[in-house]
């Protein structure tokens, strides 16, 4: 395969390891630190494309195990990719299914071979090998593919967390095998279309909070050689610290000029923490998913907007943020179209929670450029604090 | 009351009662004939007033039961009327409450003081009498507001509807009271804001598809006066040609210098027929209930866009559209976003469903002034049969 993806760090921070940089994609430039909202069915749920462009939105995140199960990759491939088929022009990141595998309670186990389990929908049996998940990512055809790994939940004891580093590193050597021999049929059979461009992979470091096991992983993962690669198996109940710590030593480990992912973090301070330990891209249901439960981010907290005590505010949801929905709505409309159970409530609430991510990691990164970025950070720290 | 509302007629067709105007109201110049998309509790379905806006939607219209129980009319009047609250700046009708309070099957029944019934939320009670009706739509402040009426469904006895017609006659006397002596009070207590514009009322035309209770109705309400007229009591079982026949009836027995609007009809081409039959203006839940059940209008007819037939068709809902959904989205992906759920799947259809009740008002208006309206009907009469 030759991918596309260039990793260029453009500014480092002096009294931290946070980087700006830019991530070329075949889609358009990522600037980084960059926080990737969840198209998890091929749609940021609530979104147009056109409300991801006007929040500026430069690379996506797609859900293999949703997209696989429905509308199935190979119609997605007959589209010409997941770009064309959801129109969007702009970079896109799909996980590899396995973590959506194993959160189905009861339904999935863990073999060698890879995961097998039962779909969500109608029961029907699947297996997911490493060499599965790059097939179906390939017709997906992201900008971003990601190796199947296994990620053992908190907690764990330290021969299950050994186990997963070591099962996910023989499945990181099958995925990339997978990958390299898919480059020469990749160009082949998309329906007329012209083929999109080759997807880059990047491999996944696990090993729960135990330096030794992450280093094992990491070690393990840049012996492979991948594009870029990712720090998994945090945040899964293990407490902030510990994140924090295990996701500083992975990055260290991790070859400085290739860009650097921590997966599902996390609210907007540990969005900071992780840039200050040398994460490049983010991602999290949080601003999407507490959106459609009321629940909105502000620089004054978290608000849960369908609480009676707005009802007659007629303030913005957040009176300092510059987004279309806090220069036109009240919190009162707002709360109403919660309490009557408006499709535009979710709408509105995400794209302000899509905004205040966004515009945090902007600031950031504006921070880290201007050799700020330590002070910045340090108003975040005291900002959460006082809350 | 002294409301803003002007009507002007500025082109007729010489071979129907057809006629394009300008309805100025205090939110903007309204251009009839026009479709008014319904807002049923201060939100149109799945869109932001954003999209509203791209649609040039220049009117809406407002249920005042909704509204009533949630989140209650003190509480919008509160906010400085529905406007301010939904943040509207162009015009806005509501209605009286008593069609839904008519339609809550078993919690409603009719008095001579008004409507009793139960909430279908909470089951509470309530009555809705003329005079209410008035106070309700007063704290609401659209630009326009209706008479309490009694719609009598279809088939009724001769004296059910004769019942409906003396009924409505005479709540419309009280309304029309309650309205002229709230003149004096309605610019205090908006909270602090300015007071909106005066709205202006509507008198309703009942009797059915009988003519001579249609004559009847029509002559109580213009002897009471009112700014503008509605059909009410039709498309409630009758045929069409029977709702065509008495709009046709109704409108010749109303003001001519004055804005004629049928209730709650219909198709496409109803909207066509009610206006070679000299109808202003319409509403109807037809275009965004349809989106949101898949099915959506094209010039090819109507699409059930769920079904597996249209899984794999790049094409777009309807080829010969100019909305932004036609310009971006495949059927084959509003289609997974059916069949997945997606809150998009809604949006992207209601869009597309607006824009072509507003798209055919469009060109009806156009035809009207271009003196092409014969022919355009006739068209559209033939592409119906067609399909």
């Amino acid at each position: 395969m030759a991918s596309a993806l260039r990793f260029e760090i453009v500014a480092r921070d002096s009294g931290t390891a946070a980087r700006a940089g830019l991530l070329h994609t075949a889609h358009g430039t990522v600037e980084t630190p960059v926080f990737m909202p969840v198209g998890t069915a091929g749609s940021v749920k609530g979104m147009t494309q056109e409300h991801l462009e006007e929040l500026d939105v430069q690379i996506l995140l797609g859900n293999t195990y949703h997209l696989y199960l429905r509308p199935g990759h190979q119609l997605i491939r007959a589209a010409g990719g997941l770009h064309r088929f959801m129109s969007w022009p702009r970079a896109i990141l799909t996980d590899s299914g396995g973590f959506q595998v194993m959160s189905l309670k009861g339904l999935g186990r863990v073999t060698e071979e890879g995961f097998e389990f039962r779909s969500h929908l109608d029961g029907s049996a699947h297996t997911l090998t490493p060499e599965k998940a790059v097939e179906i990512q390939l017709a997906l055809a992201p900008d971003i593919m990601m190796i199947l790994d296994e990620c053992v939940p908190y907690p764990a004891s330290h021969e299950q967390v050994q186990r997963g580093v070591r099962q996910t590193a023989r499945w990181a050597r099958r995925g990339r095998d997978a990958y390299l021999s898919a480059a020469a049929d990749f160009e082949a059979g998309w329906n007329g279309h012209a083929p999109p461009p080759q997807p880059a992979q990047y491999g996944i470091v696990q090993g729960g909070i135990d330096a030794a096991l992450r280093r094992e992983s990491a070690e393990g993962m840049t012996e492979i050689g991948f594009e870029g690669y990712a720090v998994g198996g945090l945040s899964v109940g293990e407490a902030k610290n510990a994140t924090y710590d295990a996701a500083e030593l992975t990055a260290q480990l991790l070859p400085e000029d290739q860009p650097r992912y921590l997966m599902g973090v996390g609210t907007p301070l540990d969005l900071a923490e992780g840039v200050a330990r040398g994460i490049d891209q983010f991602d999290c249901v949080m601003p999407t998913r507490n959106a459609r439960n009321a629940s909105v981010f502000t620089r004054e907290g978290r608000l849960v907007i369908k609480s009676a005590r707005y009802a007659r505010d007629e303030a913005p949801l957040d009176s300092a943020c510059g987004c279309f929905v806090c220069r036109r709505y009240s919190r009162a409309y707002i709360r109403h179209l919660f309490a009557t159970g408006e499709m535009l409530a979710g709408t509105l609430a995400t794209f302000h929670n899509l905004y205040f991510y966004l515009d945090t990691m902007r600031k950031i990164r504006q921070a880290i450029r201007a050799g700020e970025f330590c002070s910045f950070l340090s108003g975040m720290r005291a900002a959460h604090a006082a809350l």
